[in-house]
């Protein structure tokens, strides 16, 4: 289900614009529907973590994981004041990232008024079905209304 | 126990020299033992992940967790040729880290020919007893000489 | 794909009639397949964790998750001397297990010499879209030829 | 810190009473305090898992420390009416488990009135520093006077 336009923009307004770490990850918010969120980080030399192989860090890919996870728990939101942390992360590394566009899909799995839960997946453009990470976080939800 | 200078130096000039993202992470290398590794990221403030709190980023403890694990996997290896690459990694974030410099503590406590596993703390400096995270990160091991 | 009768029945032997505490929960294996395993355990009384509810004991479904992902690791093996056990093993509890036959679907999501990754669904009959836990184990291999 | 002995014994009496699957595992309350709590499994032939080592059945020990973090939770209740339930668990298996008494320390490591997080440790009598599994699990927690 698509977003209200207004939420959406503001939404990526605060996660691309205003969220430093994000900014030097490059982050970007594709598209964004209810409970689930399409996040991207283009490839640059300075991702690198193994330079032997080469393949992306896992720090960027657990970074982006957990960015949009939290993206996802946004789009549940209906009050500016509401707010998510991360509780709990979990990656699993299945292939390394090469160097190209890392896109992350996340999905709300589980939405409660305390805490919900996301599932990512993390691969290249045109390759969901060879996933390079998939990721699972636990959000803590505080509503502003609480 | 300690490990020997040459091999500590080989370990450090790589981790903090030849991969891109550790460099723009500005993790550095304080001190390495069989088994174990002590990591830190001074504050900067490119790091913060929300600027409300403000507090860093989970992205970049969990890099942090990941890249710590990882250095303790080597102090065990003996060849020039062994690699590791991360097959999960899990994270508990405790509470916000504050603008102050990130310390991680990692310890192998599964050692074998084909995984390891590591604990890894995230604390302040002075303040190992009020954990910011704790993560735990399972590795590939993969020696030359199989 | 379907296996070889002639391994599925010894899969099926092994885990249903040897291992005693697959017996305790009454654990049945439903139909394997190429990387893939679905088990079930019928419901009884003895396997409520919280009568107030009433619901089924989490430790019903981290079992059932962790039988599960073996005996899809178990499917992808050829030599009987093949081993395997668990590294680590992570479960979310996305609602209470009632009254009712749980079924485990597995399937492999990293095949490997060393280590496999299998996720894995628990839900009630004719309810795959609402499952009451998710998991991910991660499985040392010993292959007999190595 | 010790707990008020009419607490103790209210969580002693539902746990090893009144939860079915619990009274399958055998398991015993050894010992409780404020967010601490120490429970252990004897030793029963339906216990094994893997009966070419032998070795527990890794569901056993996922059953206890699942059960262990709940109880650690519930130390921390002051109503009779708080309630909790398991949100994620993880388990790292580091070394099988023979054919002795399983004992479970539970530690909570973050307290809240959402979400509680506990460590557990899992080890044979007198064999605390080897650990045959150490565990995570996130509780919610529902407070009665919410």
């Amino acid at each position: 289900m698509k977003l209200d336009p207004t939420i959406e923009n503001a939404i990526r307004t605060f996660m691309e614009g205003h969220i430093p770490f994000n900014e030097v990850l490059g982050i970007r918010i594709v598209s964004l529907g209810e409970g689930e969120a399409r996040l991207e980080i283009p490839f640059r030399e300075s991702l690198i973590g193994d330079p032997l192989r080469p393949a992306i860090h896992g720090g960027v890919i657990s970074s982006l994981i957990d960015t949009c996870g939290g993206a996802a728990v946004f789009t549940q939101f209906d009050d500016i004041g509401d707010r998510t942390s991360t509780v709990d992360l979990r990656i699993d590394y299945l292939r390394p990232g090469g160097k190209d566009t890392l896109i992350a899909d996340g999905k709300v799995v589980r939405a409660g008024n305390k805490v919900a839960v996301v599932d990512v997946v993390v691969f290249h453009p045109g390759q969901a079905e060879r996933p390079i990470a998939t990721g699972k976080g636990v959000y803590n939800v505080r509503r502003a209304r609480d």
